[in-house]
C-alpha cells in the first residue's frame, strides 16, 4: 500500500488530534501509581507483575529469557525473588521492615538470617548521611552480598545491642522477563521506544515512563503510521542485551528511537542525543524541545545514563535518544525514596507524553516537497493564500510559514530543514505545506508534480 | 581582450578613485529630491515621470508590458493613474487633499465620486493610532477598493456630517514601465543592481535607491570593469518578475548582485545575504561592512523584504542580497508620511554610496594569486619593502599585508580569503598583493609565472 | 622492528616516566645560565660557543655554511665577530661598555671609531623613552650601520660635549653556524623540535629554549620512539631558511613540529597552531593546554613570529607550530636588558618541559583501536574493570574513560578523538585503553583483532 502526500498529510493531522487529550496525564499517573508499590528487580516476580498491569491495557507480548542463556558477553543472572526483610532489636520491635519500603533492601541482597552486633550490621547498611531523612536505592546484581537501606537518622537512633537481620529473598535458576509491544506501521522500518522496567518503588524513575509508554502504545492502536512502533518494557542492562541478542537481524530496521525514563517531574526537559548527533529523531527532538517554551536542555551523547547505553554500542549504534525531565542523578531525589508519587504529577506526565507525540509526529510526516512554481513567487493573493498586508506591520507567521516553504521547497529540504531555516515550529511549516499542497503550489515530488505517491523521506 | 593581472590590479585602483567623490551625496540628495513629489505606483505615469528625471541623467532603457502579459505566475495589472482626490465636509472644506500629499490615497483606489456620512467614510480610511500625526502609505494593487488614509488626529476631529469624496482615478488597460541600464564591462557576466520605483512620496523608500543607483551608473559610464553592471529601476513584485520572465535566458549571467532600497538614513547598515548565504556578494558585502566602523548588521536570508524574494526564488536563486540601512519595518518612519525629504542626507547617501562600491571593487578585483618565491620567505628588505622593523614594537600593517599574501597565495586562496583570514581590510591587502606583484613575488597563475594574462576568478 | 600495540602502549607509560623528573628544570636552567652572557648574532663567534656548550651535553652535529651561499631567495651574509665597544667622553670614562651588556651595541654594527658631538652620537642611539632604565636589543643584519643601544636616562644624562665612540666588530666573509640533532626513532617520520640561537644576552628570549631542547634531547637518548626527532639549533631566520634549502628532500619526513622560544618565564603558556591549523602537532598540543589548568591561549596561524615563518611558508607547509610561554612582543621585558636570568625560573622551565613532553607523548602513541565486543557494552564487573556504581552519585572519570573507549572505538577514532570529545585527558584515556587492551577488549586491527602488530596511524 502506497502513502501519498495528501494521505501522509491528512494522517498527520489526525495523528496528534487522536493522541493528544486532556486526560491522558491522568491515566498514566493513574497506572504509575498501580505499580509503583511492587518491589521490581532486573528479574523476578515484580516484572512479571507489572507487565501484567500493563497487559490488563495492551496486548503485550512476554518473554522469558532462561538464566544462563548468554547474551553477547553477558549471561542472564539467577532469578531473584524477596518475600519479607527486617532488623528487629532485642525487644522484638522490627526497626526495619520491608513491608514498610522495599528501597530497604538491597536489590539482589542474598538471604540473611542471623543475630548480630551493630557494628557488624553497619557494614551492611547504606543511608544518606547528607540526606539523613531519605532511604537510597541499591543494588548488587552480580557481586552476591546483602543490605540494608535506611534514613541516616534510624541509623543513628540505633542502639549497641544484638539484631536480629532477616532476609528472606531467593537467588535461583530461574528466568528475565521483559515485554514487547509491535504497532505496525505502512513500512517495516521500526521506532523503537523503550523503558527500563526494574525499579522498585521510585515513582519518577521509572513508574513514569513505564506508564506512559503504555499509553502511548494503547492509543496508537487503529491508527495508521509510516514507522512500526516498538515499545519495549526491558529491565535495564541486562533486558536491552538480552533484546538485542535474540533480535539483532531486525535492529537494523530500527530508525529511530528514545529511551524514556523519569518523565513525570518537573525539571527539564533533557534530551541526549544519540551517538550519531544528527540523526532525524536528535534533530526533531530537539527541534520540538526548542520550541517548548520550557527550560529545555540538549545535551550531546555520552555513552553513561540508560539502555541507549546498548543501543548506541558501536556494533549497533542505532539512532536512540534518552529523554527525560530532570537528568539522571541531578535532582536530589535521584535514587531514593523522596522519588515516590508525591514527585510526579499528571501534568508533567501529560506535557512529557505531548513532547514525545509531537516529535513522533515530526518523524511522520517529515519530508522533502517541490514548489511547483519554481520561477518567482506565486501570486498567493489570488488563491486567497495571503493576509493583505499593506497595512499591516507585522507579517502574520502563517504568510512568513508560506513564503519559507515555497522558498526553500526544491526536493532537497525537508520541512525540518525549514523549520529549522526559518525557526518557526514544525507544525507551522508543515500546516503551511498542507494549505500550499491543496492550492496545487506543491508537490511531493519533482519528478510527478502534481501526481506523486510517495513522500521523499529525508533520510 | 584578455585582462592582465596588472590590468585589472590598476583598473581597480583607478575604480575607486573615479567612482567615489565628495559631491555624490549631494547629487543623489538632489536627485531623490526631485523625484520625491511624484505620485508613483506599480504602473502608470508617475513611474514614466520618474525614469524621465533618470534619464536626464543616463542613458536609460525604458520597457512597457501591456495589461494582461503572463509573467510567470503573474498578469501585469491594469494601468493605474490619479489626478486629484479629496474629502470635502458639508461645509465645503478640503479635510484631505490628495495635492496635499499623495498618501492621502490609498494606491491602486478605484474611482470615487460620493456623499456618505462619517460612519460610512470611517469604513474606508487608514490611520496610525499609535503615531497619530503621521499618514500612513497604504495600497491594494489586486483586491478592487478604495480608500484615504490620514493622520489619526485628523480624523479624530471629523465631526458626524455628510462628506463628499472624490477619487479621480482610473484603472484602465495600459502598461507596466521599468527601466534598465546596461554598463558593459569585460565579460558578459553581470552584476545586477535593483531598486524598486513604485513608492510615491517617501524619501527614504526609494527615493534613496533610485538616486543613489542613477548616480552609481552614470559614474560607471566609460570606465572599463570585469562585469557587466545591469541596473533595474523596476516596480515592486511585478517589475521585478516580468524582468525576470522576459529575461530568463540572460539571468543565468547575473553572478552578483544587490537590491539597493533604504539608503539615506543613518541606521544600519543592513546587509540581508543571498539564499545561497555564502554567495562571493555576500562574502564581500560582510567583510566591507565589517571593517566600515559602522554598526553594521549582517541577515541571513529570509523570503521576505523587496525584490530579493524574487531573484532569489528556487527556480532562479540568483546570489543576490539585500542592502539597507535601516531595516524595513524596522523604524517608526517606515511606510509613514515621516520618511520624507528631512528623514534622508547627503552624508548617510554617500556612506551608502561608498560602501556599495566598495563591495563592487571587491568583487571586481578579487581573484588567487600565486607567491612566486614559495619556498621560504622572500627576502623583503632587499626590494625594499619591508621596513626596517629591529626596533618597532608594531609592526606595520603594511608588513603583516605582505606577510599574509605571501603565505596564503598559494593558487588556492583569493584576496578576500586572505583579507576574511587576516582579519584585515580587503583594500589593504590588494594594496600589499599589487606592490609585490610589482616587485615579481606574486603571480596570477602557477602555470606561467610572471607572465599570466587572467587572474584566476574566484568563483 | 615491529611496533605492536601492546609495545606501544608500554612504550609511552614508559616515555613520561623517563623523561619526567623534577631536576629537569634546575638543569636547563642552569644551561640557560651558562649560556646567557654570549653574544650571539645570526653568525660568528658567539653561536659556535652556545653550540660548544650544547656539545658538552649532547652529541651535537655542527653544520657551517660559507657566506655567499644562496638558499632561496636569501644569501648567508657575512659573518660578525665583536671584541669590544664603547663611548667615552672627554674625561675618558666610558660612559657606555659593550664589556656590561652586549646589548650596548645594535647587532652587526660595522666597525668604527671616531670621536663626534652628542647630536651626531645621538643619530647612532637607540634607547626606550618609555623605559627609560633598560637597554633595548637591536640588529641591522641586511643595512650597513652602527648604532649604540642604552637606557634612556642614560642617554639624558650626556652632556653636550665630544665623545670618543669605537666599536670592535669585523664583517668579513666566513660561515653560518648552526646545530643539529636526530634522536632516531623506529621510522623515519620526523618530528622537528627548532630553537633559534642568535640572541645575545636575552635569558627568555631564547636562552630558555635552547637550553630546554638540549636537555630534551639529552633525556630521550636510549629511548626507543615511533618517530625520530630532529633538533634543530639555528639562527633566526637565516639558519632556518639554510636548513630548509639543504634538507628540502628530508623536509618531505616532518611529521610535527614545533618552534620552540621563550618557555622560562610564568606567562601563557601561548600556542600557536601550523598554517594547516588542524594537524595533529596543532590538535596535541591544544589538548595538552587545555587540560593543563594554566592560563592558556591557543592562537590561530599567522605569518609573523619565529621560525614558523619559514616551516609554513606555502612551498614547505609543513605542520609546524609555535609555543611559547608569553607570546613574543606582548610584555614589557620583551627584546630588553630586562630579559635576564631574573626573568626565568627552573619551576617554569619544568612546567615548559613537561608541556612540551606530554605533546610528545600524545602524538608519538596516538592510534585508533577496535573494541573487541563491540556489540553492546562489555560486562565489565566481572572482568574487575568496574568499580560498584549502585551506590555511588559520581560515576569515576575512570569508568568514564572505559565507557567512552569502548563506545567509540570502532576504528575511525583515535585516542585523541576520543579526549576530545569526552573532554578527558589524552592519559585518562589512554590508561583506560591499556587496561581493556590488557583484558582483551580493545585491539589495534579489526582485520586482526588481538593479534595486530601496527598500531592504525592517524594522519
Amino acid at each position: 500500500m502506497s502513502l501519498g502526500p495528501n494521505d501522509s498529510m491528512e494522517l498527520q493531522r489526525d495523528f496528534g488530534e487522536q493522541l493528544i487529550t486532556r486526560d491522558v496525564g491522568e491515566a498514566i499517573f493513574a497506572l504509575a501509581a498501580r505499580i509503583f508499590p511492587i518491589c521490581r528487580s532486573i528479574t523476578g516476580n515484580g516484572v512479571r507483575q507489572t507487565l501484567r498491569e500493563i497487559r490488563s491495557q495492551l496486548a503485550l507480548e512476554v518473554h522469558e529469557v532462561p538464566t544462563g542463556t548468554e547474551v553477547f558477553d553477558w549471561t542472564i543472572p539467577r532469578e531473584w525473588n524477596i518475600r519479607d526483610a527486617y532488623i528487629k532489636d532485642s525487644a522484638g520491635n522490627k526497626v526495619v521492615d520491608f513491608a514498610q519500603s522495599n528501597l530497604h533492601v538491597m536489590s539482589y541482597s542474598v538471604p540473611v538470617g542471623t543475630r548480630i552486633s551493630l557494628a557488624e550490621l553497619k557494614k551492611h547498611v547504606h543511608t544518606l548521611p547528607e540526606q539523613p531523612d531519605l532511604i537510597p536505592y541499591r543494588t548488587s546484581y552480580y557481586a552476591e552480598d546483602w543490605a540494608f537501606c535506611m534514613a541516616h537518622r534510624q541509623l543513628e537512633d540505633l542502639r549497641e545491642e544484638t539484631y536480629e537481620v532477616v532476609i528472606d529473598s531467593s537467588l535461583e535458576d530461574g528466568y528475565l522477563t521483559y515485554g514487547e509491544y509491535l504497532h505496525k506501521g505502512q513500512t517495516d522500518e521500526e521506532f523503537l521506544i523503550s523503558a527500563h522496567v526494574c525499579h522498585p518503588s521510585l515513582a519518577n524513575d521509572n513508574c513514569s515512563g513505564v506508564a506512559l509508554l503504555t499509553h502511548l502504545a494503547r492509543r496508537m492502536v487503529g491508527l495508521p503510521t509510516r514507522y512500526s512502533y516498538r515499545f519495549l518494557f526491558v529491565p535495564g542492562t541486562i533486558g536491552a542485551i538480552a533484546w538485542l541478542a535474540h533480535n539483532e537481524e531486525n535492529s537494523r530496521r530500527i530508525k529511530h528511537g528514545l529511551v524514556v525514563s523519569m518523565v513525570g517531574d518537573g525539571g527539564g526537559p533533557t534530551y541526549k542525543k544519540s551517538r550519531r548527533g544528527e540523526a532525524p529523531i536528535d534533530r526533531a527532538m530537539s527541534h520540538i524541545l526548542r520550541h517548548s517554551r520550557l527550560r529545555s536542555v540538549i545535551e550531546e551523547f555520552s555513552p553513561y545514563g540508560y539502555d541507549e547505553r546498548q543501543y548506541c554500542s558501536p556494533g549497533f549504534n542505532l539512532p536512540v535518544g534518552l529523554f527525560q525531565r530532570s537528568k539522571y542523578g541531578t535532582i536530589s531525589q535521584y535514587h531514593t525514596s523522596a522519588d515516590d508519587l508525591s514527585f510526579i504529577t499528571p501534568e508533567h506526565l501529560l506535557e512529557s507524553y505531548n513532547l514525545i507525540v509531537k516529535t513522533i509526529d515530526v518523524i511522520e510526516s517529515d519530508a522533502a516537497y517541490c514548489n511547483t512554481i519554481p520561477k518567482c513567487e506565486p501570486q498567493l493573493g489570488k488563491r486567497g493564500l495571503y493576509r493583505r498586508i499593506g497595512g499591516k506591520r507585522d507579517i502574520a507567521t502563517e504568510n512568513m510559514a508560506m513564503l519559507w516553504v515555497l522558498n526553500l521547497s526544491d526536493g532537497t529540504q525537508s520541512l525540518l530543514d525549514i523549520a529549522d531555516r526559518s525557526d518557526l515550529p514544525f507544525e507551522v511549516i508543515r500546516r503551511a505545506a498542507q494549505l500550499l499542497q491543496t492550492h496545487g503550489l506543491l508537490t511531493s515530488s519533482p519528478l510527478a508534480p502534481g501526481g506523486a505517491r510517495e513522500p521523499r523521506a529525508v533520510p
